[in-house]
């Protein structure tokens, strides 16, 4: 490739005019594209031009070298800004300075590098000082310079690891502090021009005594440097590890913006501030940022001080006392409100803006869609919808299922929380509540919560090096920083529980503690969080959850339940579960485990039945067993089957791991032995009998049930039972008998007979012409996936356990997989767990055979999945694809498989 | 169904005309059909029809009955009989008597029923005493007729199930013994007419006492009874068991064969017996067979007389004072004879024929295919191709696969047997030789060989109710009975070493113990037999496998090596495996188990060492015993390789279990802890970290060479250089490196980067271009299976493990299907059990999608088996219609593959 060559790789923009725009995000990155976008819409850019994507591409497949071409190509697009700007990038009269920063695809903050000031040196410095009249501001911005550039460029981009505390940055941090003590400063900004014009000098000094090269005069020399940096900031460690976690690919590669310097610290005329059009944190349709006086961008990202609220409605009650931008600089405040409802009309979506003002003018320097929690999205794309800005199927497009699950989050249980005190507040930077145990950095959180322990990582303020602690934490405490702060950024990314400014902590990281108005907490203490108010408690709270009464909440389910066409069920194990799972909105039972409704019941005695079931040896014995259980099986039943009130219940047949089913203690096998008659000695035999070397391929399931039909027929006695008694009782009831674990027709053909006959018994019992009722089969074992034309000969319907089919297909064992598929997935072996996210390429692939060969034999065979996979996102909408009938999950996963269907269908029509 | 409608019912034969012929096995039986066709050849059949099949099945589809119409369409039947036969079914004066006998599709020795002289009453018994002026032969034909009838239609086919010795037939049995007592007779001989006329009276009065009703004196009625008793018989249960056993469906059914009774029995002009055109047990082209003199064919049979050889050439040290046929009577030795090289010419096959002589006129009974063992099939399908009887892919065809596992089974080594002396001598009628103990009766030799123990079965004769007891046995031993008994015939169709009519034998059941020649033995002692010669030896000798040097064999396995298609190759583990898998001429050797070569050797180091990797813990740990362990690999390898002298040898990368490799002795276990370094307490943890709850589903194949890739790396360099020193000594090698357990196409990419760089590293360190060999891998499964076109863009090659294939396929632990497969087997869920048998309709399927998507992404990929199933006859040819390139199967098994790999190419002409 020649960058002279056929495809475009230099994209100029400035108010007015850009080469790119907001579609071109692949080529140009989030910020490149978005900036063109401004520019075509007039908006006031600073002047620049974006090295596209392909440059990166080239720079990776060609050892790290641009093409000879290159340095000649920008040289001319530099000619553009001058141009826009009037000023000459190295003149020694009147200087441009520019900016280089990243740009991919998708935002990743923090993660990447940027070089400021670029094009200082101390000629251009002379000739500024004589423009600007303000050497102070001259000499101070080629200290940053000269420190950014020797952190990013000289060592970073080089490769060079120092040691803990022995990076240039640090060092030169070092002399910026000795400075500021010997001259008796307490901030930067009691400096004077002359101590900074001494600092550049022991900058260059120290640059070249460490980095072992002298800092680089040459302005052209400067930017080849800086754009080279930021190309290989992408293959940086933390850019890799979090675009692994965040799951992108890494050949998308950064675009890079070099870009006309403009300065928000140049007085008190000067301001630099960040914004979205719409609160982030509650979707209000309210202008809501934060601003700097006299000060640049990273000032208010960083944290390092304290923002102001951009307007008077965004004051609270930690900020009313600081003045707003809409108070200190009205004209400017109307411009940018006059542009956040221009770019909103423009985006149709909730933005987030980055401005600066230079000497009271207004430059935009990033738009971009706006990050939100799930109550934000959810109300943002109702309003949006309302305001006729945007249609269903979009606003169904604007909430992400993990926006939804952020939403089922637990709250602290509002009775409880009003007894309760906190002893710190902060702002409301993450959703929902969270308990955990204090620590104090990011690897301790890890270690921690990989023992087993829920923590709160509670820090001065974060950074990109905290982000897999974060990650590991419950939640997130900063004693500084703002909404717009690192920890809020990364906690609202992910739907975390975060509280960041909470000013009051004294923490003291040496000793592990931290005092707030006067209470004392040390590392392993509990703290509980209300992220959504910025309330720190001691201790542990109650929680609970609470999207039952959220009208914003059920609004927007019932426009995924206008769209979708899959139908959603839930996995119920007990009459309690399916009450509850009714008022998630479940449109039946998908799994009912027979085995699982005995536990945590009050009383032992069905448990106990059971265990005696499995341990008997003889026919006889296991009949009494099974006689015994009868009247548990049925009461049970009848109450599920009432609580779905004639919506589908599809009730699985036994399939116990039969040895988890041997209780371990010695007094209750003792008893066990006792009602069967026999002695602990032939007990533990029938216990040893019972042990199995792959028990996921073992006696279960159907096999059970052909081997010990007496099981099957007890079974079915009950369900048939139970539903007739409903129907007597005029009440509505329609069991689903699924027969688990078939791998060949004639397991359920046999299993029919015992059907068969036991409906006309019952149908004779009670007097009766008819009790509706399907049988149907799990798929859950490769062969009767592929076979599924002959086993749809036996069965109504299809139910794919894909848990199982999981298992049985890639031969993974679920509980034995930690030793290797975490490796693998690190490693990229697989892309994902296919236990978290459905393989479409080999398990999907048996589905879609089960599905055709199925459907060829019985046409109206009613197809779904209870694995749970049926509450995962990208699965549900595989299932979508597939033309499954419905997918079932676990109650709390009902909303987000809702969401998903719809989202399906959305996609689906575009 | 009419049974004067559309189907015809009953088929008409006599000498010189029929309406059947020996194709219509389907409908007429074997017995109907060959009589027929004799007929047809004008060879001397007494005349009949037969009833066919789809009678059999009108019968149990309408209740047990028959068609109104069809009392009369046997009487219209009938007139052809005594037109031919000049006599009169119940006629007064000149009465016809015929037989009733069962003739099913396939021969069920023993297990159906026969009545014979149905006819008879005391009128045409007196007609008939006029008539042959011949009272006792016509008294004692009533009573075997009251006798038979009796047992068969009024009890059997009744349903009636009497106690032991209850039984109507033991009871007039009794009747029998109490005359003769009080007559003072020896033998029925020694009866007069006018005791069997007593007989019959009190024959008539116990028929009457025990079953509640009267003989029936009507012929017609005696007529139809039979015929219905023999539909009967079809679904008794000894009928039922027996078809279980050998695979013979239920719905086939019987036909009925009704025919004009002819009487070996009439005096010394009479004769009856059983010959084979060939030698059965040799194969040598000498008719061989048994005849008795006054004897009906049952005398033979049974056993409970020993009959004279046919000829004088059939005459062996046994037999060599008893008359011939060729000397008693040699006109109709030479008729017989005669008829026996027509049949043979007419048949092209080796027949099975029986006899009657009645005052001196020759009548054929029966003939059919003739049962033969492995090494008479394998002698008579060569010579018969020698004399052009036969075509060379016919000549395949007539050996089944069980005949050729039979020539491969042991026999006692000639040096030892020279020395011992077998202390008692019968016939040789099952192959082989084998060692067991003793055991009296049947259900001990079931009881014992589910013990574990391996038994040998002694009886004075065995009967129908003996076959799962000698099903059983390693071998079977009687005191009685000739080539034909049943002992003989079931042996000999099982091809289980078998030895009967050791009249030396004095058997005491009751106190379970034996003498013969002065040597005592009893209950659970050994013996040893060889079943070609007759010896009995006691104890154990020492046996070996004697194939190699059996021309025959050798001759055979050549026309099978001319005919088939696909490679066989081996499974070998070891350098002596591959030399002895030469010797069976395997075509390479398609599953060589790194970890299995470390066991049985002289040296304990390398296992040793081998545990020591598996317990490492850290990358440092294991790498050391890596590298320890990589010269015993390397030499292995080597010695493999150049013993197949440049045959592939496909190399499996370890695939251990991991936790079956930790030693369970304490001191094995302190030795390992001390030379890792670690305490027993810390091994005994890593052991228990190796724990799985799946292990088949857990860390092993493939996932460990990814997880430890310098497991994978040292394995791979071994194959290298051993091959790279094999080549630069100027001998052939060619690898075939297999990768385990593949699920995913990452895996084996991963997998071949290591190879790719030591495969490199190799060249470079040898100074070669190039070391042949190809990568490739396991299909065993189902993702890969069904993934198989991306898998074979990595992979040269495949080889289904049809094993683990089949384990996750069916979902199916073969270590644990002992609780349920057996029961599915017994209650035909499953039609065998598909680790024997490879599934064709499921796992068949998943190979056949790996198949076509495989040679879809590289049409030269090479396919091959490596599971039990390469050996399995069936299966083997599953896997020639699938277009695969080689099996491979145990070192034993080869010559059963290669005769399947050509049967398929036979069959697939047809």
């Amino acid at each position: 490739m020649k960058s002279g060559g056929t495809k475009k790789l230099i994209y100029l923009f400035k108010q007015g005019k850009a080469d790119g725009n907001a579609k071109m995000l692949n080529t140009l990155g989030g910020k490149g594209a978005h900036l063109a976008e401004m520019g075509r819409m007039g908006i006031p850019v600073p002047a620049g031009f974006t090295i596209s994507t392909d440059m990166c591409a080239y720079y990776y497949a060609n050892k790290r070298q641009m093409p000879k071409t290159f340095k000649n190509d920008v040289r001319k697009a530099l000619t553009h800004i001058e141009k826009a700007m009037k000023a000459t990038f190295g003149d020694p009269e009147n200087p441009l300075l520019v900016s280089v920063r990243s740009g991919a695809r998708k935002s990743m903050p923090g993660m990447m590098e940027t070089v400021l000031n670029v094009g200082l040196n101390n000629t251009t410095r002379d000739a500024l000082i004589r423009k600007t009249n303000n050497p102070r501001f001259v000499y101070d911005t080629q200290r940053r310079l000269i420190q950014m550039y020797a952190d990013v460029v000289m060592e970073k981009a080089q490769g060079i690891e120092p040691e803990e505390g022995k990076g240039i940055r640090v060092q030169l941090e070092h002399i910026l502090a000795d400075v500021k003590k010997r001259r008796g400063a307490h901030s930067d900004t009691d400096l004077t021009a002359d101590d900074l014009k001494n600092i550049v000098e022991l900058y260059k000094n120290k640059v070249q005594e460490v980095l072992g090269k002298p800092f680089p005069e040459d302005p052209e020399e400067q930017l080849m440097g800086a754009i080279g940096a930021v190309f290989a900031a992408w293959n940086g460690k933390r850019a890799v590890s979090y675009r692994r976690i965040e799951g992108i690919p890494d050949e998308w590669g950064t675009a890079v913006n070099v870009q006309a310097m403009v300065y928000g610290n140049k007085g008190d005329t000067s301001a630099t501030g960040v914004a979205f059009t719409r609160n982030p944190a509650t979707g209000e349709k309210i202008f809501y940022g934060e601003w700097l006086s006299n000060a640049q961008g990273e000032d208010v990202v960083s944290g390092s001080r304290t923002p102001n609220p951009i307007n008077v409605s965004g004051k609270n009650e930690h900020s009313h006392h600081l003045k707003s931008l809409e108070e200190a600089m009205p004209p400017v405040y109307k411009q940018l409100d006059a542009i956040r409802t221009k770019l909103e009309k423009h985006y149709r979506d909730m933005l987030d803006i980055e401005f600066t003002i230079e000497d009271g003018k207004l430059w935009m320097l990033q738009c971009r869609v706006g990050k939100r929690n799930g109550v934000a999205a959810v109300k943002i794309a109702l309003e949006m919808l309302k305001e006729k800005l945007i249609t269903k199927h979009e606003a169904i497009m604007r909430v992400t299922p993990d926006q939804i699950d952020e939403l089922l989050h637990p709250i602290i249980d509002p009775n409880e929380e009003i007894k309760a005190k906190p002893f710190a507040k902060g702002l409301p930077a993450g959703p929902g509540a969270a308990s955990g145990m204090v620590v104090f950095n990011a690897q301790d959180a890890v270690n921690w919560v990989k023992q087993g322990k829920k923590v709160i990582l509670v820090r001065e303020e974060t950074n990109p090096e905290d982000v897999e602690g974060m990650r590991a934490a419950e939640a997130i405490l900063t004693a500084r920083g703002g909404m717009t702060s690192h920890a809020a950024l990364v906690a609202r990314g992910w739907g975390k529980c975060c509280v960041v400014g909470a000013s009051s902590l004294e923490i003291d990281y040496h000793s592990r503690s931290f005092h707030s108005n006067g209470t004392a907490v040390k590392e392993g203490d509990w703290l509980t969080l209300n992220g959504s108010k910025g309330y720190v408690y001691e201790g542990q709270l109650p929680m609970m959850r609470s999207t039952k009464e959220n009208a914003d909440f059920n609004a927007f389910m019932k426009l995924c339940d206008d769209v979708r066409r899959l139908k959603i069920r839930t996995n119920a194990d007990t009459p309690e579960d399916a009450g509850r799972a009714m008022d998630f909105g479940a449109e039946g039972i998908g799994l009912f485990r027979t085995e699982h409704m005995f536990y945590g019941k009050n009383s032992e005695t069905p448990l106990f039945i059971l265990r005696k079931m499995i341990v008997s040896k003889t026919q006889t014995e296991r009949q009494a067993a099974v006689n015994e259980l009868f009247p548990y099986v049925k009461n049970d039943m009848k109450q599920t089957l009432a609580a779905m009130k004639g919506y589908p219940v599809t009730i699985r047949t036994l399939d116990p791991p039969l040895h988890e089913f041997i209780p371990n203690r010695p007094e209750e096998r003792q008893r066990l032995a006792e009602s069967l008659g026999i002695s602990a000695e032939q007990l533990n035999s029938r216990a040893d009998d019972l042990h199995e070397n792959n028990p996921m391929m073992g006696h279960r399931g159907v096999r059970l049930g052909i081997t010990y039909p007496e099981i099957t027929e007890m079974q079915i006695r009950a369900i048939f039972e139970a539903t007739a008694e409903l129907l007597q009782e005029g009440k509505k009831a329609f069991p689903e008998i699924m027969i688990p674990v078939v791998t060949v027709d004639t397991e359920l053909a046999h299993q029919k007979t015992i059907i068969g006959r036991v409906y006309h018994e019952t149908l004779k019992k009670f007097g009766l012409k008819k009790i509706p009722h399907l049988v149907g089969t799990m798929i859950e074992v490769p062969r009767a996936a592929v076979t599924a034309d002959k086993i749809a000969a036996e069965a109504e319907f299809f139910s794919f356990g894909t848990n199982d089919l999981t298992q049985l297909g890639f031969g993974f064992s679920r509980d034995d997989i930690g030793t290797f598929v975490p490796h693998y997935v690190d490693h990229k072996i697989l892309p994902v767990d296919p236990f978290q996210v459905l393989d479409r390429e080999g398990i999907g692939w048996l589905m879609q055979v089960a599905i055709l060969k199925g459907r060829k034999a019985r046409p109206d065979l009613k197809i779904g999945i209870c694995g749970e996979h049926g509450g995962e996102p990208h699965s549900v909408e595989f299932c979508h694809q597939l033309g499954l009938n419905y997918v079932s999950c676990s109650p709390f996963r009902i909303p987000i498989a809702k969401l998903s269907a719809a989202q399906a269908v959305v996609k689906e029509k575009k």
